[in-house]
């Protein structure tokens, strides 16, 4: 199984990217085509003493999308940008899974347009994983939809549901909607509608979860729009940042790596009818590395059949 | 000068509102009208050794809204709560500005109700202060408006200008919009047009703030619909907390301190035709004396009259 990989995605792309898949390969029994300018690749695969002996290929991508390009804009200009070629490589069935920590809205845009999307998905969703205290739950969608409709939240705990259980072991995960207070009239417009579209349907649903207690396990799938979601993670994000510079550096390692997706290696994409990953824009080697062997946990375990199957039970109970 | 007290709001209350408004008159400077069950409440009073010297006077309410009560069920049930009859007494001009710790909803139903909008406010918004590398930001709407219209939001940036520079003593306060991308383009549909409204207007508009610069003080005023707001200090005082179960307890009651409103006092209620001043419901006796004073210095200093000449300047220029 091979993953394609964005090389040119990142911060820190190619170099951290080709450092990172390299150790994918030799420490999660993977393999690895590596999108981009494969000239500037190979060179970098040649700084890697073992490199020639590791299960990489190099696919070649003329283009690449900038971090702070609009995807849009971007995927129109080229057709052949390293995200738009990697991803096809999954529709193709040349790779099993797509890993980028380019440009968020291009790989969206990109996973979507090459896999389609799920049956009953409507729309993909990026999921994170936050700590509770009781374990780690799902927070979607983190970003991927800055508008929504109250449907979109039931199909987003669908996805988060069918993540839970194959990619944290929750057997029985609980879902919560975020919102400014817990009773089912509080919050704007979507989340009251949503709230009576969960309410209604089959899925464990436990109420509106309040931003407070994200972090304390009131539910094992946090479902909000992507605008909220975003906010959410990137200024606890921020907070964890300002705590560091405040109070010095060291016992925040271990926090960071909590709140950090770097460590788990990045965020998937839900929804679209193939396994995506998604890292962040400042993933080290070793948040790449963990990245890749994340997308390909998903393509072993088959996420991607586990969610079509939940978006079966739902299709027409919402619309 | 008397502030009006709610005396039977918060989760300790009336107890420790009772506390920390005796330390307010002792040390602020101020006058305190008591609001709430007049026996409870002389009770409390007894208690403190030297109540009787201080300038305390006690206004009888029959009723109080619960903590998880709805806002508009409970003042539609009563016409005296205390949160009601403490409002009056502003907009009767018997006290010059109003604290509540209590239920944030049904506080700013009451000061709306009883105080009045000012002219142009067309929403009132809830302003709280975060900390940021370049000092104190003022953050709003943080819970008034679970629903926004764009226009609201340039008058959220009038209103908290006038809140920097008085509260804070911000001399050009910079606004910033909260989005998830620093681009014009990015953001949900609300933000993408309070974005066009802003940069059209005469106000110093830095731009869209990505919620990971929130507490990086790129801008000295940031608004954002209630709902979001609400979410991202909820999630960071969220983060805080767990920070604190995780590394121990000591180094981060100084941090607790830059996020919690409590060393502050509380959130300026803004657009409503008087000082009001909304704490946490968790206020210790300290929050609720500081939360005093600050309704008090908003009064002495003038920031009704600060933020209703704001507000006359981009009249008409929004709709």
């Amino acid at each position: 199984m091979h993953i394609a990989v964005d090389a040119m995605g990142g911060d820190h792309a190619p170099r951290v990217v080709v450092a990172g898949a390299a150790e994918a390969v030799r420490t999660a029994g993977v393999g690895v085509v590596l999108v981009g300018d494969a000239d500037l690749v190979r060179s970098e695969l040649a700084r890697i003493p073992d490199s020639s002996s590791l299960d990489i290929r190099v696919v070649h991508a003329a283009d690449a999308v900038g971090m702070g390009e609009s995807p849009v804009r971007a995927l129109r200009r080229s057709r052949s940008t390293s995200i738009r070629v990697a991803a096809d490589l999954v529709a193709t069935g040349q790779a099993v899974a797509l890993y980028s920590a380019g440009n968020t809205g291009a790989t969206v845009v990109a996973a979507h347009g090459a896999m389609g999307l799920l049956e009953g998905a409507e729309r993909p969703a990026l999921a994170t994983v936050v700590p509770t205290s009781r374990g780690p739950a799902v927070l979607l969608d983190v970003g991927a939809n800055a508008d929504c409709r109250p449907a979109h939240l039931v199909m987003f705990a669908v996805m988060g549901m069918a993540y839970a259980k194959v990619g944290l072991g929750i057997t029985q995960p609980r879902v919560g909607l975020l919102s400014i207070g817990e009773e089912a009239g509080k919050g704007n417009e979507l989340v009251r509608l949503a709230h009576g579209l969960l309410r209604d349907s089959a899925l464990p649903f436990v109420g509106n979860v309040e931003a407070r207690d994200v972090y304390s396990g009131a539910a094992d799938v946090i479902v909000c729009d992507g605008f909220t979601g975003n906010i959410a993670i990137k200024v606890s994000e921020a907070m964890v940042d300002m705590v560091q510079q405040r109070l010095g550096t060291e016992a925040f390692e271990a926090l960071r790596r909590l709140v950090d997706d770097s460590e788990r290696g990045g965020a998937p994409l839900l929804g679209v009818a193939g396994p995506c990953v998604v890292g962040h824009g400042r993933s080290s080697a070793c948040a790449i590395r963990n990245g890749i062997a994340m997308a390909h946990r998903f393509a072993a375990d088959g996420l991607i059949d586990r969610i079509a199957s939940g978006l079966v039970g739902v299709r027409g109970s919402v619309s």
